[in-house]
């Protein structure tokens, strides 16, 4: 302990931090350099080394080959993908520029193009697959607002592993196998509460992606929504969902009618105005900018019309228009689209956007209300295809909400509960191979595209994730297989002969089998201020070294359920 | 072997290689991404690991404590040592912006401002001192020309160890502690020839700094100057050395003289001309310019006098003058300077220049030739003091060659070899302390600057060192410490049932046992070209399975010695 440095610190860490962050601050774990930056202060680095262990344990027991690709990737990768500029628009990247050339560099994010680009030089046939690759290194993405500790850095460690198969089936045996890793993987480290939910892809791309939770109250910044019957869950970004029936009319009206509706720029408002109509009868339409961050000549406006209840999910529609971002168009756009004031805009007439897209939540309505795209006013008793041109086809838009039904059993109600995104698995299938034209000789002598998977553990995302189940109010419990040491030593008073002597032939006992373990031997603190700082750090094990030094009889505390055993020294040699 | 990609590629794989290097690169433990950046494909992850893991175990069993640093380093720390600038203008700092506040990072290119930072923000008292902190991680620095693979990369791996001390003679013993933990670190992983020299301390600063040299005469960039008879060396960049004693004259000249001295342009040249007058007669003056890479408002001339039989150490001239970079001035400058062409300067009424260095080995001369600033002509007979203001001091400035006498016995030659620097350690004294403010509070209650080292060796660039002492015309031979695998099993013919059997039940028994073993599971290739690869590749063992197989016999050869032993599988299992 002595020589640990810095060691812990009580007081005040800062504010709006999750118990499990402000635990690795005070008790010495880490400690931030700039926003989203942190220093593994050498607590931490035990932990983040044995974390990194067992990713590289399991890895190599299912025979995947770990290497190691280095940090700056050429532009010109980027560029063959076509990644660079969105990348580069979305603020995503970090960029370097080597001053003698001027060639240009991307601080690794991700690493497909390196990977891809390794196999397009190495992989010459079928025979060579499938091929996997795994490394475990700093990845940076500039973050706008870095928070929560290790949750959301710009400089993070991530273990990320390539598959590359021969054809879509080979590709789904090895991201099926990536699941049996990671759930391998998250078990071993001591995540008692993990779960495996259906994600949205985001900027890496491909179909299908697969999401590993960490499930935690106070930290998740995920809110996930699982099947309370069967085993569906998904991330809230890309969650379906049946929603309640509507309250269906069985004829239609003899023509819509436009009604004078002032101060209802809600749904809330209008069913105020309209006790006889329920807000599944009435459809909202949301004028929104779409790739603004793109530059002014490429934004764009669309509309989306969704049932009253419901509320847009906006990943639901980025990735419907294929945009990079979209957001509520600000009421300026609003005015200029509809000709009214925002909360009056309606599909009727409405021509001043790209397209307006129908939630699935608007089929087979008739006699709704809807905007005027006229300030305060409404239509009322519409009918869509009389009214207005009937959707060609219908979009999955809207944002499922606990209590709807569940989409896969049709039966079970969801539930919503927040996680920490700790890996998440991708199928890419051949988009990168494609664009870079990384292709294999197949048994039918010619050229095929490498199908590719992609999967990434965030390890030091990981370490706090631990730490959030793992815990109590008085520090951390780590759990065994990754814990700093396995056992603190603590004399009670270092300065009594007696208790030094035996506090250090326990330590040199236990340092010679093997066993991690930290000795307290400092001498300004006593008994209770030690064991503070030991309930705080959480080691597994405590042997504290007290009144009955002199028989050779010390207590053995157990961090996790506070059990007590005194026992004498060889037992404590047999017990570790 | 199957699953391990890529493997070994034969055939060229680039020109101007060390045959150390072109091994890796053919054997597949490296590929290059860009100029100065490898891939660490799986055999020389391995390799890498095991070099890392032996640099953690050394540092933690001399109570070193590992952390990990940012990779990003905040612009603000380094404007406090003023080393942003340094760096920025010497074109060695790859830097970056966050893109939402604008603030610029450097990529570490090691981490003296953070350890500083984070020392005066933990350490408090005296008696928390020493604090030793030790990291291995990523480095990056723009290289104008990264080559020979792994030596010299514009990204490399480094393991980097700051001490904090209370005074000088803390200082020392922690700088000798490290001076151990390196020795100890280069013989575990495999150096037969590495040795310790004194060095200059380049942009790190500090007083007092020590590379530990592997001696390799094909792949050394640095040469090294070692004493025939004591202990003594050191880089040639940083030796001194005795020189050969000048043939004095008794009695000066009554004057000196001006003469016609046509096409003498070198001190070769002077010597055919005047033939009773040896080099050791001669005054050479050389008109240099000093941070001209700082900008043409910073740069200026300098002239240094050297006797005729030496050469100027161009770093040494650095740091006498306290300068960013020196170069030889270019004929332009040199002509405006003296007034005559290159090859005719002189001490006598030069003063177009900031100051005028006198080598050590000017002290004492009378009667010389020097350079007559007239283009064609040379001054005789030349007395300083007389003819020209004797200087008011000395200065060590002339280059060390081999056949120089040992500067330190005083009896032994010095001998020329070449060395891969592979570690370096410093003494920083205060400097970083001081401008960063880093204090303790010592026993006397007051506040004291910390006392400060630093300790670095290149990992990956170690890999390579590595190589080029242990190898042979076929390949690789590793030292067993850093192999990437122990033994690799080599069935003849894969295809074989009784070879494929007994090689597969040796791979599993000698995998139970916890012995890192490769199998050649390659039906594809037989006999010959597996072994060829398995010299290439050079794991200290290989298990030949070949026409025994059915009586249970195998070949087990040492690669180094490329002795074969046959033994039975029983005996196999006893010797791993």
């Amino acid at each position: 302990m002595t020589k640990l440095f810095p060691r812990t610190r009580y007081g005040e860490v800062g504010t709006g931090m999750t118990e499990a962050h402000s635990f690795l601050l005070k008790a010495g774990f880490i400690k931030q350099l700039a926003p989203g930056s942190y220093i593994l202060l050498p607590l931490g680095f035990r932990v983040w080394r044995q974390i990194q262990a067992i990713v590289w344990d399991v890895m190599e027991s299912h025979d995947v080959q770990n290497l190691q690709l280095p940090i700056l990737q050429p532009q010109e990768l980027w560029q063959k993908t076509g990644r660079w500029d969105k990348y580069v628009a979305a603020k995503v990247l970090f960029e370097t520029t080597e001053r003698h050339t001027g060639a240009k560099f991307g601080l690794a994010p991700t690493a497909e193009e390196v990977v891809t680009q390794l196999a397009a030089e190495t992989i010459d046939s079928y025979r060579d697959l499938p091929v996997i690759w795994h490394q475990i290194g700093w990845k940076f993405r500039d973050e706008i607002r870095p928070r929560h500790g290790l949750l959301r850095c710009r400089e993070f460690d991530m273990s990320d592993a390539y598959s590359f198969d021969r054809d879509q089936a080979s590709m789904q045996k090895s991201f099926d196998l990536f699941r049996l890793i990671y759930a391998e993987i998250f078990d071993r480290v001591g995540l008692t509460n993990c779960i495996n939910v259906q994600a949205d892809s985001g900027a890496i791309g491909g179909k299908g992606s697969s999401e590993f939770m960490a499930v935690s109250k106070e930290g998740g910044e995920d809110i996930l929504l699982t099947c309370t019957t069967c085993s569906y869950g998904a991330n809230a970004e890309k969650a379906t969902s049946i929603v309640s029936a509507p309250t269906l009319q069985s004829t239609p009206s003899a023509s819509m009618r436009l009604e004078y509706t002032p101060n209802t720029r809600t749904v809330e408002d209008l069913v105020k105005l309209f006790p006889n109509l329920d807000a599944t009868r009435m459809v909202k339409t949301i004028i929104l900018t779409a790739d603004e961050e793109l530059g002014p000549s490429q934004a764009y406006q669309v509309a989306v019309c969704i049932r009253g209840d419901l509320e847009i999910n906006i990943i639901k529609l980025k990735n419907a228009l294929g945009a990079q971002s979209v957001e509520p168009a600000k009421a300026e756009i609003v005015r200029a689209v509809t000709g009214a004031d925002v909360g009056f805009a309606g599909p009727i007439g409405l021509q001043n956007v790209r397209t307006i897209l129908f939630d699935h939540s608007v089929e087979g309505l008739i006699n709704i209300l809807c905007g005027g795209n006229k300030t305060d006013h409404h239509f009322l008793d519409v009918v869509p295809g009389r009214d207005f041109p009937a959707p060609e086809r219908y979009f999955d838009l809207h944002l499922a909400v606990a209590s709807h039904t569940c989409p896969e059993c049709k039966m079970g109600l969801l539930q919503e509960s927040r996680g920490i995104e700790v890996g998440h698995i991708f199928m890419l299938q051949t988009g990168y191979a494609d664009k870079m034209d990384a292709t294999f000789k197949g048994e039918d002598g010619k050229s095929h595209p490498l199908w590719m998977g992609c999967y990434g553990i965030g390890t030091t995302r990981l370490m706090q994730a631990i730490v959030e189940q793992n815990r109590d109010k008085d520090g951390i419990i780590w759990p065994k297989s990754v814990a700093p040491f396995q056992v603190e030593i603590v004399p009670v008073k270092y300065d009594s002969a007696e208790q030094k002597e035996l506090a250090e032939r326990i330590y040199r006992g236990l340092k010679g089998k093997g066993v991690s373990v930290l000795l307290d031997d400092r001498e300004s603190l006593q008994g209770g201020a030690k064991f503070k700082d030991a309930d705080l750090i959480g080691c597994p094990w405590r042997v504290i070294v007290g009144r009955k030094a002199k028989e050779g009889i010390v207590e053995v505390k157990n961090r996790r359920t506070r059990e007590v055993v005194e026992m004498g020294i060889e037992d404590v040699f047999k017990k570790f």
